[in-house]
């Protein structure tokens, strides 16, 4: 989050700084009591630019079909994103952020205000491509999935700890790259678990469909525990 | 640059967003002064995590040799980046920023405060790797060079538009790659084009040493110029 320059605003900023989030919080609860009342599972992706989450998107709307899932896609400029899931069949709503780095609850919510996503469904938010910002703001989601490709190193938990510390599952992504690339899968893991060690780690390959029966386990599962959390509560 | 969030602090935070940027502004005017009398060379390195930066100076330093140059790093955590610089025998000093999502004037001020690049060396600064908010930090470098990697995508320009408009080099890193994966050399050429007509392009393997020669001729015509400048001014 920007902010931290060391100049004589410092202390003005970090004051704004947690005014923003702490507003940012109450609207995320919103949305999060509004999605647990149409009975939808929301799951929040972050990630590097490129690290093929649009990609993983296509595909699970392939596997799954469109009727039940729905997608919330954030990107400085451009409606690209939207365009490819639409082409699915999937009910899509574009948000851009302009200069912004990362999505909002508001922006959300305002998305939410424009689709519907079915009961008992999902709704994927793809975030704006930035391993930092969106890692300090609460969407209201349920869960949290951060996906990092082979081809961006295996040293990226430790460099960029917040994200990977948010987060219930990482996607090891695109390891059909793997025999090009210099990555270490085993090192990969170890540094997300010493950042997280709740975390799931799962590695896939969006493009040729490697083990995405453990995404979509994983989405079931959630899915599941979030059932009974709203029965219980 | 976080704050963007449609909320009631809105216009607060905008406000502020413009004095912590015209304060940067001030820093990194003061540091454009010092680098030109010390006639040091300032290059500003961003790209996405995972783009290869630390790669491509690595080979940069071994092909150029460690006697002119100097590098900054900068990080969210860890000096991992730092220790590959060091072990080139290059003079290098990391920057972590926390929580922070950029680095800024104030950060490189105090990184010459102890590195001190020889007269008609080169300073490369490696940016946190971020395509949107390094953009809007002047840190006083003479011209900034984006990376983009051949396995992000070759709509990135088009999507992060603000950080290669702002951007003298664009280098295409990785097309040892381009065989295994999508990307149309041609589409991502006119995308930078579209954002900034003026900046060259020039693709690369930073691990294989295609083509940076190219890279080292845009130094050297940096440099030159620079020189031209420095004296008529």
């Amino acid at each position: 989050m920007c902010g931290t320059c060391g100049c004589d605003e410092q202390v003005e900023v970090i004051t704004l700084e947690q005014k923003v989030l702490a507003r940012n919080d109450e609207i995320a609860a919103a949305n999060r009591d509004r999605l647990a009342a149409g009975g939808v599972l929301a799951v929040n992706l972050m990630s590097s630019p490129g690290s093929g989450k649009t990609t993983l998107l296509e595909r699970t709307i392939r596997d799954l079909g469109p009727r039940r899932l729905a997608v919330v896609e954030g990107d400085q400029q451009t409606p690209l994103d939207a365009e490819r899931i639409r082409r699915t069949g999937c009910p899509v709503v574009q948000i851009n952020t302009g200069a912004g780095c990362h999505l909002d609850a508001a922006m959300l919510g305002s998305a939410l205000d424009r689709l519907a996503p079915p009961r008992g469904g999902v709704l994927f938010v793809e975030n704006v491509g930035n391993l930092i910002c969106p890692s300090l703001f609460d969407l209201g989601e349920r869960d949290r999935v951060v996906i990092l490709s082979v081809t961006e190193g295996a040293d990226k938990p430790l460099k960029y700890p917040h994200v990977f510390a948010v987060a219930g599952l990482v996607l090891i992504n695109k390891v059909d790259l793997l025999p090009y690339v210099d990555f270490d899968v085993a090192h990969c893991r170890r540094h997300v678990a010493a950042v997280n060690p709740g975390a799931q780690v799962v590695e896939v390959s969006a493009t040729r469909g490697d083990n995405l029966d453990a995404w979509y386990a994983w989405l079931d599962q959630l899915r599941a525990a979030s059932g009974r959390r709203d029965h219980t509560s």
